[in-house]
C-alpha cells in the first residue's frame, strides 16, 4: 500500500507533476504489446517518472523501506509483460531521462540514458558515419534501456549480434537504492564477474539499468538488398547455411513461408508464384560496391545452385525499399488474417530452423489452425504467428496446447523459449522446462541475492 | 582437515591413482604461472583428479559436507594465481577431462570438456576448416576450461573478441555439487539470465565448468603481417586509430615501445633503427589475396601519412613468421634483461593508449625503474613489465609502488585493473578501486549466493 506519506515523499524526489495515480493514467500504465489479458487491468498504483538517476535510487530506498513492488518501463513495446505492473506498486518510467550524454567517437562508444529511443540513438549515430546495430522490430519507439533489459534482438543478429553485443558498460540502480557501475571502455575487461551481461536480459527483476555505454561500429558504406523465392524450404534454409558456411555472411537474412507469402500478397494486392513455398530477404553490406557486387554474386550462385525459382537483386535503393516493405509489412498482413494472432519467438539451431518449421506445420494441421512462419533465418529465430479467434473457447483451448507443443518442440530439436522477447509473464509455465530444475535454482538465488524482500519486477521469469 | 574417512570416500569416487597428497605432488600444485611467492608454498592438501562430470559433482557434495575449500586447476598457466590453493583443501585438476565431445560442422559449433588444450582445439577445428579465434600466449598449453573461467584475451581480440565471445553455453557443477547446464546452440537466446556470460571469467568461485560449447567461425581463407616503425609512439597509436575508424580491423595489432625494442634487438642480435620508438605488428586476414592487399595498401598509405620511418609487408609466409617471431619472442627477451620481471595487464580505452604508455614512462622515470611496455594496442591492453630486481629490498619496495601506480593510473584513464589475466590473488588489494564498493558487495552477494559455505576457490577476487 503507497500511503499519503509515501505519496508525498515520492512527489518531494521526483515532483508533484511526475507522479501519477488517477485511474485512467493507471490504466495507460497496465499493459504492454504482449497477449496479456487487458481485463482484469494490472494497475499499478502510481506511476513515477524520474528524470534523473538520483531520483530512481532515492524512489528505489523509499520502496524498499515500504516493500512497494517497482516495475520498470521503458516504451512498454515488450512482447511477455515484462513491464506489466503485476504486483501493482510502482510503474517507473524511465520515459524522461532521453539525454545522450556523451559520445566518445575515438573509441566509437556512446553513453545514453535509458529512456532514448533506439531509433533516435541509430539515428544520431548514423548522422556521424557510426553505427548501432541491433534493430529490434520496435526500434523507432522503443527505448534502449528496454532493450537492455531485454537483451532485445533484431533482423541484423545474424552479422552485428544483439543488443548484449553492444553493451559495454551500465549504471544500474539496485533494489536498495545504491547504485553501481558495470564495465567500462577499456574493450579487454575481467575486473570482477560479468556484471554488465549479468544485467542485460534481466528483465527489470535485479536492478533498474539507467544509463549505458554502448559500442559502435564504422557504419558499412554500401548497402543492397536480395529477394531469393524457393519452390522448398529446404532449398531456401540450405541456401542459407551455404552461405554462412562460405564465410559470407549477410547483414539480415529474412525467410517467409507459404502463409506469411499469402497474407503479404493478399494485403499488398501483390502477384507471388503459388509454387513458391519459402522467400528469403537477404541484405548484404561492405565497405565498397565491389564487395557488395561479389557478395551478391555468390549468393545468387548459391541460390540457383540450391534450384531457386527467382533471384532478384535489387538495382536501387528504391527497389532495396519495396523488397524489403515486403518484409516490414508482414506482421500487419499476416495479423490481418484472423480476429486475433499469438505472436511467439522461439530460437533454435540453425540447423533445425527447416525442422523446426515443419513441426509447427504438423502442430497446426494436428489442431486445424493456421499458423504463418516467419523470422531470421540466419540466426535460427522463428516467429510462428497462431493466426486464430480467441473467443471461440474451443479455439482459444486448441490455440494454447498448439504454443505449448511449439515450446516443447523448439526444446527437443536443442533450441529456447525466448530468442529476442524474454520470458516475462507469457512464458513462465515453461521456464523449468527449458533450464531444469538447477537453472531455475540458480536464478533464484541470485535474485534472492540482489534484491531479498524480491520489490524488483515481481511475478517475472518464474 | 581431510580425514581418512574422506579421502577413501574421494578415492572411490576417482580411483586410488588419481588421488594424489605425497608432498612431492602437493608441491607440484601448489603455484601457477604469477608471481605469487612460492615460500611459503600454498600446498593443497590433497590433488584430485577426475574424469567425468559425475566425478566432479560427487567430490564437490563431499567437499560440501565437509567444507572442504576446493580451487578447479587447468593446466596452472594463469598469471594472477587463480589456480593456487590458497586455503589448501582440494586441488581439483580437470586435466584428464580432455574430449572432444562434438563438432557440429552445420551449426560451426563445437562441445568440448573442461581439459582439452586450447591449441589442440584450435587445430582440431583448423584441420576442418574452421577458426576458433581466441589466442592466449599460453593458448598451446593452457586448457580451454582455464580460458573460460579466466575469460583469456589474446592478440586477436581487437577483431575476434575474447574468450567469452566463442562461449555459447557451459557445464557447471555448483558448489553443492549440482550440475547446470546454461546457454546452448540457439544463436539468439534470452531465457533466464545470461548465466554462461557470469560463469565465464568468474576465475572458479561460482562453479566449476566442465564442458563447453564454443562457436567457431570460417577460417579466413588469407592472412599477412605487416610492421610499422615510428619514430614517434602517438604516430604508432594514431595509425592504428585511422585504420579501426576507416573500417579496417585487423586480425592482431601489436605495439612494442623502445624498451621491448631494445631488448628484442640484444636477445635476437637484430639491428633496429635507434631513432624507431614504436613498433607496431598487424595481422590482416581476409576472404581472398585481393581483399588482402587492398587491406595492405590502405594500412601502408595510413602509416605513411602518420610519417612511418619503415613500411614492410611480408612477401611470404616465411616473412610473415620472421616478423611475429620478434613478437612472441618478447617475453623471454624481456625476462632476460633483468633478475626479476613483473609483467602486468592493465587495459584501457584505445584512445588512452599513448597516454598510458606515458604515463608508465613517467613512473618509471620517478621510481628508478626501467618498465618495457607492449601490448595489444588494437583493444587497449597493454603488459607493462618492470624489470627488476627483487632480492634488492629497497628496489621491490620500489617495485610495488610502481605497480600500484600504475594501476591507479589505468584507474584513472577509464581503464580496468585487468584486461585478461583476472583479478586471482595478485589483484585482489585493489578491487575495490576499480569498482567501488557497491560493486564489489553486488559481487560478494552472487558469490554468496551460489557458493554459500565459500568452499569454491576461496581468497581470490576480493
Amino acid at each position: 500500500m503507497i500511503t499519503k506519506d509515501i505519496k508525498a515523499k515520492i512527489q518531494a524526489v521526483v515532483g508533484k507533476e511526475h507522479v501519477l495515480d488517477a485511474q485512467i493514467d493507471l490504466f495507460g500504465y497496465s499493459y504492454d504489446s504482449s497477449f496479456v489479458p487487458l481485463v482484469p487491468p494490472n494497475l499499478p498504483e502510481m506511476v513515477v517518472r524520474p528524470l534523473t538517476t538520483e531520483q530512481v535510487a532515492a524512489v528505489m530506498k523509499i520502496a524498499r523501506e515500504n516493500k512497494i513492488a517497482v516495475t520498470p518501463r521503458g516504451a512498454a513495446s515488450g512482447r511477455t509483460g515484462g513491464s506489466i505492473p503485476l504486483a501493482g506498486g510502482i510503474s517507473l518510467s524511465l520515459d524522461r531521462m532521453k539525454e545522450i550524454v556523451e559520445l566518445d567517437e575515438e573509441n566509437m562508444m556512446i553513453t545514453v540514458e535509458a529512456g532514448v529511443l533506439t531509433g533516435d540513438l541509430y539515428q544520431y549515430c548514423a548522422a556521424r558515419g557510426l553505427f548501432y546495430p541491433p534493430d529490434p522490430a520496435s526500434y523507432k519507439y522503443s527505448t534502449i534501456g528496454g532493450n537492455i533489459a531485454e537483451n532485445a534482438g533484431g533482423m541484423r543478429a545474424v552479422k552485428y549480434g544483439v543488443t548484449s553485443s553492444y553493451v559495454m558498460g551500465l549504471e544500474v540502480v539496485l533494489a536498495d537504492g545504491s547504485v553501481i557501475h558495470t564495465g567500462g571502455k577499456a574493450i579487454k575487461n575481467v575486473t570482477g564477474y560479468n556484471l554488465t551481461q549479468l544485467f542485460t536480459g534481466s528483465e527489470g527483476t535485479l536492478g533498474i539499468i539507467t544509463r549505458a555505454l554502448l559500442k559502435l561500429i564504422p557504419m558499412p558504406k554500401a548497402r543492397n538488398t536480395l529477394q531469393l523465392m524457393f519452390a522448398s524450404l529446404d532449398e531456401a534454409c540450405a541456401t542459407i547455411h551455404k552461405m554462412l558456411q562460405s564465410g559470407i555472411v549477410p547483414a539480415a537474412a529474412e525467410l517467409m513461408d507459404t502463409i506469411s507469402l499469402q497474407a503479404v500478397a493478399r494485403h499488398r494486392k501483390l502477384e507471388i508464384d503459388p509454387a513458391t513455398e519459402a522467400c528469403v530477404i537477404v541484405e548484404i553490406d561492405a565497405d565498397n560496391q565491389e564487395g557488395l557486387d561479389r557478395q551478391a554474386g555468390q549468393i545468387e550462385s548459391i541460390a540457383t545452385g540450391f534450384g531457386a525459382l527467382a533471384v532478384r537483386i535489387a538495382q536501387s535503393a528504391q527497389e532495396a525499399e519495396e523488397i524489403w516493405a515486403i518484409r516490414r509489412g508482414l506482421s500487419s498482413a499476416v495479423g490481418a488474417m484472423a480476429p486475433d494472432r499469438l505472436g511467439e519467438d522461439i530460437s533454435v539451431p540453425r540447423s533445425a530452423f527447416p525442422e523446426m518449421v515443419r513441426r509447427i506445420r504438423a502442430i497446426g494441421e494436428k489442431y486445424e489452425l493456421t499458423i504463418a512462419v516467419y523470422g531470421h533465418a540466419g540466426d535460427g529465430n522463428l516467429h510462428p504467428s497462431v493466426l486464430c479467434d480467441l473467443s471461440d473457447n474451443a479455439q482459444a483451448e486448441r490455440v494454447h496446447k498448439a504454443v505449448h507443443e511449439i515450446f516443447a518442440e523448439a526444446l527437443a530439436v536443442g533450441g529456447t523459449l525466448s530468442g529476442e522477447h524474454g520470458i516475462g509473464i507469457t512464458k513462465r509455465p515453461y521456464i523449468t522446462s527449458a533450464l531444469g530444475d538447477g537453472g531455475v535454482t540458480a536464478l533464484k538465488l541470485i535474485k534472492q541475492a540482489l534484491d531479498p524482500c524480491g520489490i524488483l519486477n515481481p511475478g517475472k521469469i518464474w
